[in-house]
């Protein structure tokens, strides 16, 4: 895949060589997202951060990656803030606003809707999520998470027992991350949830095809002695029909620190999307556990800084200058701590 | 008129003089919104864009052009987010606000409300629109289009011919575009509405008076055959009093390539404020015409970054300073393609 | 205090040294403030603006004076757009966002919320206030006016007297302000208010014992004839079982030109935290002397520039170097006239 100017609206666009790409290039971009460099590889260009739907963590990742890499960010927040309210299409909006910046991040509610903008916009379009659909950049940065914390332990992501908790039906994450692992080998998936929020039987059967070994379960405990990652979600109340049964399910899902020392390996690392509901009602990752060197759920949404950055670097195609505009930071590094 | 530290609140200040140096150093502006050239020439500069109504479009047009001259953006979107709804008077409001900034634009829902916020700023402020009142710089971005694409033919703005089509009663942008036309010599235009929808009959006299021919009309075909231009612009089904009235009159008012084909000249040139409403009901200007070389609805937009940067060069005083602060664009540019 | 990577969440950190050094750097950050000099100093920077709450003023002040630094500033601004409403903790939202900038300004409508949240950041976080709690740059910069407003009268804070007039109650910059007083010596104040909006009597005996002479009244004129300052603030209506009895109250506490002119001294300096409600039936602060040279109630927001520029450099460490990436401003200078 050629990155220089291309849409990334899907994980289908990425074969295995291509997201390895991506890791290689947000390695690089380390030293500047901990603030011991700064880079004004980008200074003078402008993002489009277009966010057709409430987001403060992506919409703010997606903006500091940018100005991590010197360049500016005009944005929107919220779909009623927006000409498409007056019957403007897509397509037209995708080309008045492509012709204000350089590249361009969109949300939108629509299945769909980023790729139908990114065919009008000028510009390179990075989806940050259309609705249920896709959400390109989250399932890189959850593999880029696994990659870095399997390399801690001498591993690879080849060879990967993971285990996915929760809402497997609704969580658009999980599926991308299925995606992506087709493209490794030795992979197995423990796929643990209630029968009713069951991982879709055709992103199964095309991940078997691909090589992966599936075990489906709707019980916890036995499910996680022996993987490498747990990758726990958020069970939705309004998924059921009633709230005691959800209160049900979500009982047998939750992970905390007496059933992870019981239960887990020592080493196994705990993952999760986020946000996490810490409500006490839901609570599908107790705060019990957030001191625990193998939580690796902030870890994820650092990495997603260094994803986005390597994403428009390679777009924009400064891998190789990002270094030759660089100083060190002259301020306080509370990273460094 | 003297542009440095003036306030731009409405299109009555411009003289044809003046009009001409703000086009001739929009001019100058090409390389920079093409993104051949970078200028750092405001770095430091700080840019309010206060927007107490929504408007993705104008806003991030204004911010982009100041970010494209080195500038920062500090904003506001929306009525609600401000402390006027604590009755606090705009005056007030002015005077704490251009405290913090070197330029304001503003948009404010209410007639006036925009100028008598400049009595009491501090600093230059450009108006973004207030309510149905005053758009100036999309006056001026439409009158610098239709110079533009005049000029591709060789002709001038002194001799046009343009059709303004649609709601001409509550379109403030045709009200405009009018008034700016009053300062060219042999001009002719042709107002083509509903009846009901007429352009207003005391900015039709003092347009006569100024030596614009007028015609009337509210048949659309007989009437665009012989034009320069056509304007487009929406007419919204609340201004009647049934659906079933406003469908019979859109449908009378839309333009698409069959009709452009069979009626208009071949260089006739399509305009539109936009945003342009692409549900099927409304539809006043078909998407079958989006790839005709002639549609300049897109090229409108871009060039109200023109216009806006122009604007924020003339006000703060840099318009001779751009070329010192510059370079090449680094990164990949696709608006060279 | 150590003010290297702290977070300022409360006035009761700061001793009176502490607050005279966050003034004498905010005397050095005059020149930048007034356009006349740049500096990059924080150039590369990133400021998560997080206002969880809607603020103009507040949250525009901040976010100028880390671009006025050289800094980038990332924001939202609005309850509704935030992961909170998914059930996510305050803790996780700062662990998440803190990965996203260098340091944070915080404002949200629960009481306590920023502390907790500073808990988690992993970069320093400054107060943008928490409900009813604090507001602790609205108090230094009150302060801060006081002593300039002071000094240019060759008096100092020590030896002050200043009538607080209103909602002495509910106001927490009046409660603030107390507290910091309270670090000054030969103090003395004056509240004014209705009986049902009185100063708390809690913090009136804290006062009085770090040596404050106060006196508590409900009538205006009498007690406005010998101070220094008159601080006043907003009776809002809601606070009286009806708007027959708030009118008669705030027609009691109202001040105008004729009332400032007759019963004031000559140098006598207003203030008043703004917004202040300029509808006809509340008026706490008439805008007949807008034009009066003692009114410092545009001079307070402004010098909230200085004093957020100050803490954002002693807190990121940068102080003496603010000089050294500094240039003179290339654009019109409205803020020389």
């Amino acid at each position: 895949m050629n990155f220089v100017g291309a849409h990334i609206v899907s994980i289908d666009q990425f074969q295995r060589v291509d997201v390895e790409e991506v890791f290689s290039v947000a390695d690089r971009m380390l030293p500047y997202a901990l603030r011991q460099r700064v880079t004004r590889v980008l200074e003078g260009a402008i993002l489009g951060n277009m966010f057709f739907e409430a987001s403060t963590r992506t919409r703010v990742s997606f903006g500091s990656a940018f100005n991590l890499m010197g360049g500016e960010v005009r944005e929107t927040a919220g779909f009623d803030s927006s000409a498409l309210i007056k019957g403007e299409s897509l397509q037209d909006t995708a080309r008045v606003l492509s012709g204000f910046s350089d590249v361009i991040c969109m949300r939108h509610p629509v299945e769909g809707s980023v790729a139908d903008f990114a065919t009008a916009s000028r510009v390179p379009v990075l989806s940050g999520g259309d609705g249920a659909n896709e959400h390109p950049t989250q399932a890189l940065l959850d593999l880029y998470t696994i990659r870095k914390e399997m390399a801690a332990k001498g591993r690879a992501i080849d060879g990967l027992k993971i285990a996915m908790i929760g809402d497997l039906r609704y969580g658009r994450t999980v599926h991308s991350l299925g995606k992506l692992l087709c493209l490794y080998s030795d992979i197995e998936v423990v796929l643990i949830s209630p029968k009713e929020l069951r991982f879709p039987a055709e992103l199964v059967d095309s991940m078997r095809t691909s090589g992966i070994r599936i075990t489906v379960s709707d019980h916890l405990i036995e499910n996680i002695t022996d993987v490498d990652i747990v990758y726990s979600t958020r069970i939705q109340e309004e998924r059921f029909s009633s709230k005691q049964e959800a209160d049900l399910y979500r009982g047998k899902f939750r992970l905390n620190h007496a059933i992870y020392t019981q239960f887990c390996q020592p080493n196994t690392v705990i993952m999760h999307p986020l946000p996490r509901d810490s409500r006490i009602d839901a609570n599908e990752l107790d705060a019990d556990l957030d001191t625990h060197p193998n939580l690796a759920i902030f870890r994820q949404t650092d990495n997603g800084l260094l994803v986005r950055m390597a994403l428009f670097a390679m777009v924009l195609n400064v891998v190789d200058q990002v270094d030759d505009y660089a100083f060190n930071v002259r301020w306080f590094n509370a990273r460094q701590t």
